[in-house]
């Protein structure tokens, strides 16, 4: 990885750090300091592997713009007030797997826990980012979002991101 | 992160030795290695994030000074002799979140899974390791560790360190 | 770590892309891929963590060569086609232990989740890599993995490589 987003070691740091506060932004809910790790035209979507493999557009959450983002993270918000739990990323090494444009790409392995009010924490979606990453302002941002679950069974997804 | 306990490139290696290290030393029970991972001064704390979160004092393990941290590792491997199972740390990468006098502040999320003796491997707890590290004769080190585990309802806690 | 396969900081970064991408080819089923990270002589070994302590030599898998290592992927991948799931590798921060001939050794936490036909995700395995990394070509590779698992107690261990 020598031209792209994330050349030199500082950016290779910085793309390290992207991963990192996605998943920290999530668990402590701060959505408004998660969606700033967004380019101002981005996409994020949700789809279940099996269905991507196949070439199905059934996604369970289909963002095609920013807007549409800031939307959905407000709806949340709403409905978190009524289901209450905690969520906590376990976010891999990225795989860096070749550019794209100004993109890098780059897939990243995850696993998301979530504690409800009784204290007990499960295992709730195992899966891929698989993920387009620019250089916006001097600091690397998702342009685009792939989030591909290993399961189509996702219990109350709409709980939070992913 | 320019100044603080992790600037350059061979420190911010070094943090993630630390945290790879802090992991490994106790799924493997070496525990003078994991307690020279602390600065001479140090605090180690276990809090529930809901009673962190509501100020609630209570927390499961509560060492103030080296001395403690000490002492409660010894309990630990009396214990241990009764309690037998295995650790398996998994640590995401660390969130650096800012600068305090000398130390570095880190978030990091982790996973601990157990095995027991008949070969059952459970997840057992989720949380947030924030921590002030600082340079100590030229390695870094933890002054203070706050685990915030995910769940107030942790079984059987004091059979290791999270 | 200044010596070995891993010095610099370019190396390190490529030591932490070989993890990411052993994990990733694996879940992406691109075996051959996979088997590329290895080195034209390598060992591939899949202990019980007890046993291995023990000095038990039974293992569940035991190549001793990589034509025997080959041999087993082919096998697998015949498996596959009756044993229907997909595979999520969570790998945590390689630790670095020290250096032996051209060898770097390194030991890396590691979870394994899989998913059935049913969309039901389930924890697999967790373990640590314990490997002895080399140059190869300029680039590293994996010249023994020693993968030892948490518990001896694992269902369809045949499905796909750890």
């Amino acid at each position: 990885m020598t031209g792209g987003a994330a050349g030199g070691s500082g950016d290779r740091f910085a793309l390290y750090d992207l991963f990192a506060a996605y998943g920290a932004l999530i668990d402590a809910a701060e959505f408004d300091a998660w969606l700033a790790l967004f380019a101002a035209t981005c996409t994020y979507h949700i789809v279940p592997r099996e269905n991507y493999e196949r070439g199905l557009p059934a996604g369970l959450v289909y963002c095609d713009s920013r807007a549409m983002l800031e939307d959905r993270i407000r709806a949340l918000r709403e409905a978190n007030k009524y289901n209450i739990h905690t969520d906590r990323h376990l976010i891999g090494l990225p795989h860096l797997t070749g550019e794209e444009g100004d993109a890098t790409l780059v897939e990243t392995s995850f696993a998301v826990y979530q504690t409800d009010q009784e204290g007990e924490t499960r295992l709730f979606a195992t899966g891929l980012y698989r993920d387009r990453i620019v250089v916006e302002a001097g600091r690397l941002k998702f342009r685009d979002k792939l989030v591909l679950l290993d399961t189509f069974a996702v219990p109350s997804l709409l709980a939070t991101p992913l």
